[in-house]
């Protein structure tokens, strides 16, 4: 392992306690001493603080991992390693690179005679140490190398590995940008229905409580569980709950940003994801948002009627949604499999989310049989199932969306997901009329539904 | 001017009408001789098919406009122009080029000697033969040699031409890619209005009314004129009106993605735009949205009960989310203009779209007398005459995203525009959450309200 920070040193001991003999490389003499100084008792693990003594003490084909900042930092290890390394060796950038990074990298190596395998690790801290979610991706032969160290410190669901080979070149990197993307949008869902949820009245303690009931039945995913515990957490300096005195300024690393962007490259649309990225976004305007909020008053906030009644309609709203983000970023892989020349294997992407990594949801289940059914499904929203659940949250999801904008509640991740929905189930859609704009001004012809072809109209002004 | 299409021949056409003597280049034998035929009588109008031939002809410093397809096409005739050209002349690009491929431009071409400005030019064929909105950028000095040329060919608003120098590098060209995504998103609300006034029970003969009354008030603009004649347009064809066997399949040539993808990376929300992109996008969708829509019934559409109170309100939406597309637009620019060194004088950048261009509005006249008040305002949101248009408009709004919602009419625009506005006058955001979402899985640390610095907590699990 090259790299011992938090991320790198809890994979490596993961691995060690599954009876693997490890050995990591740090430049920093503290992280390698204390990799071993953390290792549990009988486990077979070392620290290095010079690169060409991990190399050499590893079996052939070697497999070397990195978990490094993405950028610049990879493709320094990756030259430091070429002088060392031998045909057939193994290296495995384990961070979020990304995936357009990572197939330069796989061509690059090639040449220089070594494999290299993008691979994806979700789970957090405790999820590196405990069994995270892992989606490599690469040279097949290389992962048969792999696949059982992978398999054996990974994430277990129904006694099943959190990993499978997930497709050639970026696969595994690109499988992971969407991953995260996903993840974005369930996140910003989740504080709209806390937004939600507080106008209508509901404190800290009520809050823990419905996300913990929410977290129990069908809709059973880690976001929800943490969400439920946030609101129980307190405060040392002020003697609130700590959420109170956070701070709305959202922070971000860039992933979903990526994730939005190549949906754009790729023709397909990810409206939810897009929005989660303009919300955290947004939230870094908190000067301009005082200055408007000064000048725009909010329209008096009707509590509902019947809280029980809102709640579970928020609830339902918050399911819908959520399936319409799984949706969009499925969409996107299946288009990405063959647009990237990838090959996803669909079903076992949503395999290997089932656990470990962040947006594990009881709902995988549900969408992994549906992808074994009819891999080539293009759209979760196509599959019976699928449709059943969302027909029966549909009514509420309205309901939520007309009380939000009464109210002046910022709902966008809802409204995305609503309008996507109403738009992908459109046979006909009103960009007829963009189509004839565009000749109108432009000349940028259109089609026709009666008959194949392009055609121009000269448009008569009136 | 080399590239003698639509948009070359016509602005040429443009430059001889007032008087300068033009030669325009073009490897097409018969698109040189089509300049010199459609030429006006009595001016100045040479159509060559050598490159050599046009340049040894033109007075210095020469002024050399390109008008061909963006990416490599630019760099073959820069290629090719590099022998030719002497220190001091000036080659303008008046084509689409990603603002990046402009900057890298400027740089190489004044290694070379001699000037490169990018220019933006909008207004469709008819546009640029009878006056365009121009948005030069580039070198101050440069363009002192084509301000004469670029005023009188521009269009004139209150006797004052559309064109102004825009700002450093690539400032021009990116003006113009934030006006196409402006024009985007205009062009998909107009679309959603129409689809609602469908849903109303409005024919064409109506709708072409109602668009054509619009037009005749403070929501006048380019893009409701020619929406007004679209409905009715006749179509030999099928008997029917044009618009109604045009596809509902939507083209677009990426200046839209651009934009969106762009504001992400400077960490402006561009959210109508974005979903202007996307519902581009969903268009082309149609297989699958057939298949959707026999799955996913539609609620039963209301009939609004008072068919006129319905058309005002749709007028109200849709100036509100008009607004709200400017808006996003100009804090992309307010931001882009430092973070990219630009200089972009934002009060001019309006001046300019006034006329000529596609998006030109009565309500360019009320943003310019609010930028040129406080040129340095982030957002025109936070312009008192704007806010009184938007506070006027905004209950209306909220309306029609409500009967939207429950009829299952797509309104991504519209709910988009709302939905921002709701985020940007949040003095508080409920992204508290996912900052401690954040923090607890990935210990990315928060910002408190209370005292400065940076956060974690061991996040307890109930």
């Amino acid at each position: 392992m090259i790299g011992l920070g938090v991320m790198g040193r809890n994979l490596l001991l993961n691995m060690a306690d599954h009876g693997f003999a490890v050995i990591g490389f740090d430049k920093d003499t503290e992280k390698a001493k204390a990799l071993e100084t953390s290792a549990s008792a009988g486990t077979r693990v070392k620290g290095v603080v010079a690169l060409e003594e991990m190399i050499s003490q590893l079996q052939r084909p070697r497999r070397v991992m990195m978990l490094v900042p993405a950028g610049k930092p990879v493709d320094d290890v990756l030259e430091s390693l070429k002088p060392l390394l031998e045909p057939g060796d193994i290296v495995i950038d384990g961070g979020n690179s990304h995936y357009t990074d990572t197939l330069r990298r796989v061509t690059a190596t090639k040449e220089a005679g070594f494999h290299f395998m993008g691979v994806g690790v979700s789970g957090g801290e405790q999820g590196a140490r405990t069994g995270p979610s892992i989606m490599p991706g690469g040279d097949q032969e290389a992962y048969a190398h792999v696949k059982p160290m992978l398999e054996a410190i990974s994430a277990k669901v129904d006694g099943e590995p959190c990993v499978a080979y997930l497709g050639k070149g970026a696969a595994g990197h690109y499988v992971k940008m969407v991953h995260n993307g996903i993840e974005y949008a369930i996140m910003q869902l989740i504080s709209e229905s806390y937004r939600l949820l507080k106008a209508a009245g509901l404190d800290n303690d009520q809050l823990h409580e419905v996300y913990k009931k929410w977290n129990e039945g069908d809709m059973q995913s880690f976001l929800l569980e943490i969400t439920a515990d946030i609101f129980l957490q307190p405060d040392d300096k002020s003697g609130l709950r700590l959420i109170d005195v956070i701070s709305d300024k959202a922070g971000s690393k860039g992933t979903g940003k990526w994730t939005s962007q190549d949906a754009m490259d790729l023709g397909v649309p990810a409206t939810v994801i897009d929005t989660a990225v303009s919300m955290r976004t947004i939230s870094a305007f908190r000067d301009e948002r005082v200055q408007a909020a000064a000048i725009y008053k909010e329209p008096k906030i009707p509590v509902p009627a019947d809280q029980q009644l809102f709640i579970s309609q928020v609830q339902d709203a918050l399911q819908f949604a959520t399936i319409i983000c799984y949706a969009q970023g499925m969409a996107m892989l299946h288009s990405a499999s063959s647009a990237l020349d990838m090959d996803i294997p669909l079903p076992q992407a949503l395999k290997v989310w089932r656990g470990g990594c962040i947006i594990r949801s009881a709902l995988l289940g549900t969408f992994y049989n549906a992808m074994q059914q009819s891999p080539g499904l293009p759209n979760l929203l196509l599959n019976a199932t699928v449709a059943d659940i969302i027909k029966g949250k549909e009514h509420n999801m309205r309901a939520v969306i007309v009380q939000a904008a009464q109210a002046g509640l910022p709902a966008a991740g809802f409204m995305a997901a609503l309008s996507y929905f109403d738009a992908y189930r459109s046979e006909k859609l009103p960009t007829n009329l963009v189509q004839a704009q565009r000749d109108y001004f432009g000349a940028h012809t259109y089609q026709r539904i009666d008959m194949p072809g392009s055609f121009h109209t000269s448009w008569q002004h009136h």
